[in-house]
């Protein structure tokens, strides 16, 4: 059997830090061109550099029936109207799938087809778990006032594709109206 | 992109209860021959059939890259000595890993190689991620006072093989001592 450090991996739910994973940090500068008001990102930026978002990555193995797993958390706030999140991504193994599992605080998850031709917005945190199917891609944000964590397992060769999202956005955001997430077209006016 | 139904799944993290979910219900009776002391077995199982536990299976797709996961809840008690459990299980395709994630209350995980050769006692619970390998038997227990939730997410082509433990058992047992949980050889005098 593998030994105990690949089996048991121990976290803060209220913070998503877990002992002895390596830990990607994502920093508001690493989001440029990811929000869509540019104005209200370059007036951030310049006044600081906060942390966005955490993911704790755990690979305990790499064969064909193997997972992995990641913790995530992401901090409260927005950019102009829209809500902190991750990058997002693609599987590099298409039909790979995600499930989600919220953990706490509040959040959506922003789904849409590999062609960019059909979105969806999906809640997130405790009590919610969302699956993410094969040639989606997935964004996720806090809409909350607390940290939001959660947990993420994949299958171990699924791989994580970032340039597609990097070249070509997702083609919906996620933003506050009226004091809620709502999903709209990117480029629509508010 | 999948239904809303296939995406979104919600549950009470305190009772593992899910809408919309198949629940597996498994009761006093449904686990004769699982515990070591056969005599208070039969003593409880006279004065009645409670539940133990539950599992909530959701199985969005079958593809090679889809994953299956179901919320589970383990009801807090003991047979004599030995704490309220699962039935445990390998998976049919023994490549097949999974990821068990705690969400509620005190438990612990048995392990064991296929081959019984090498039991494992690993702690579940809120902050815990528990990664069972490939051929590995498994189970579950409650060492706690309320009721244990969990989520646990194994590739959708692993199969459940409930029979090889039923037939076999483990080789290990998981008992009270002194307040806490431990791990004897089965067969062993207390």
């Amino acid at each position: 059997m593998k030994d105990i450090e690949k089996i048991l991996a121990t976290f803060d739910p209220a913070t998503g830090r877990m002992d002895g994973a390596p830990l990607t940090q994502r920093f508001l500068h690493d989001l440029r061109r990811c929000f869509h008001d540019a104005a209200a990102f370059e007036q951030a930026a310049a006044a600081g550099n906060p942390l966005i978002y955490t993911v704790a990555g755990v690979e305990p193995g790499a064969g064909d029936g193997d997972l992995h797993y990641g913790v995530g958390m992401i901090m409260p706030g927005r950019i102009g109207d829209e809500y902190y999140m991750t990058k997002g991504h693609l599987h590099s193994w298409r039909e790979a799938a995600e499930v989600y599992c919220g953990l706490a605080g509040e959040g959506v998850m922003l789904l849409e087809d590999e062609d960019g031709g059909n979105s969806r917005m999906v809640p997130l945190g405790a009590g919610k778990v969302v699956y993410v199917p094969g040639r989606t891609a997935h964004r996720t944000m806090n809409t909350g006032t607390v940290p939001l964590t959660y947990i993420g397992i994949y299958p171990a060769k699924a791989g994580h594709d970032y340039s597609t999202i990097a070249r070509k956005n997702f083609t919906s955001i996620v933003v506050e109206r009226n004091g809620a997430p709502a999903m709209v077209r990117r480029g629509t006016k508010a």
